[in-house]
């Protein structure tokens, strides 16, 4: 039955899903981002946090700055020769609740015990979690109180 | 600075963003989990929509049975040889709002024009998105407003 309807609904040429994965898709450049909103900018810092093969990491960071993920911005501290840093850029931020997400699942799932981190909100404390809600304001429990609608293109 | 600061916050060998990718951190993976949000439950249904290589397909189908996100269930058309079918559980379901946050960066930075698909509350028709919030019930605008704190094991 769904198959049809499911096939119907829409184009997956355009799916933001695949068009995402597209472009932060692949275990490295997820876990790239991760080291970067706890602030880390440099090759060097991302190479030994992560344990990545040099040529990968240079490959990934290479195209999260082609899309605009992360920007490459010249530091130079004292002393030393110029170097580049990794900075995230607006649009990388907005991945945030992307690896929230992820997080969150991992958290329920795959943690014996307490979660590593818990997420707090800087102004008064209380832990900070992922919701779904709509525009009127109401929770969402999940997938089943959702219902996907195609969005023609206009003109 | 953040660097250190970083480094001896926590333990990154349990990092649940790293054990989820490990999961479903697959293009495919993730693209097939969307077409079971969908409703669809066939392997030559999930065939025909992704495109997927049928070897690769059924590598990625095996190992979410294997890890509980789907279940394989046989299942009996009339006139029909018995198959199997494979149907999200509570575990596959909870990877929603992962879905969700890919699909709205994908919506704000890779569209042209309107979104493909609009979530819809099914209650009562307003738009759906993924928020997040503080267990005090405060809106929490991004990565800025989030502390990471370390939380120890117990024992």
């Amino acid at each position: 039955m769904l198959g049809g309807v499911s096939e119907a609904l829409w184009d997956r040429s355009r799916c933001s899903v695949a068009g995402t994965l597209a472009v932060v898709g692949e275990k490295w450049s997820l876990l790239v981002l991760r080291e970067a909103f706890f602030g880390v900018r440099r090759f060097a810092d991302f190479q030994r946090l992560l344990g990545a093969p040099k040529a990968v990491l240079s490959d990934r960071l290479a195209t999260l700055v082609e899309q605009g993920v992360l920007a490459r911005v010249p530091y130079q501290a004292d002393g030393e020769r110029q170097r580049h840093e990794y900075r995230l850029t607006t649009k990388g931020r907005d991945l945030y609740p992307t690896l929230v997400a992820l997080m969150q699942w991992g958290d329920t799932y795959l943690s014996d015990g307490p979660a590593p981190l818990e997420l707090q909100h800087r102004d008064c404390g209380a832990p900070v979690h992922l919701e779904l809600r709509c525009e009127a304001g109401h929770e969402v429990a999940g997938a089943r109180d959702v219902r996907p609608v195609r969005q023609t293109p206009v003109g």
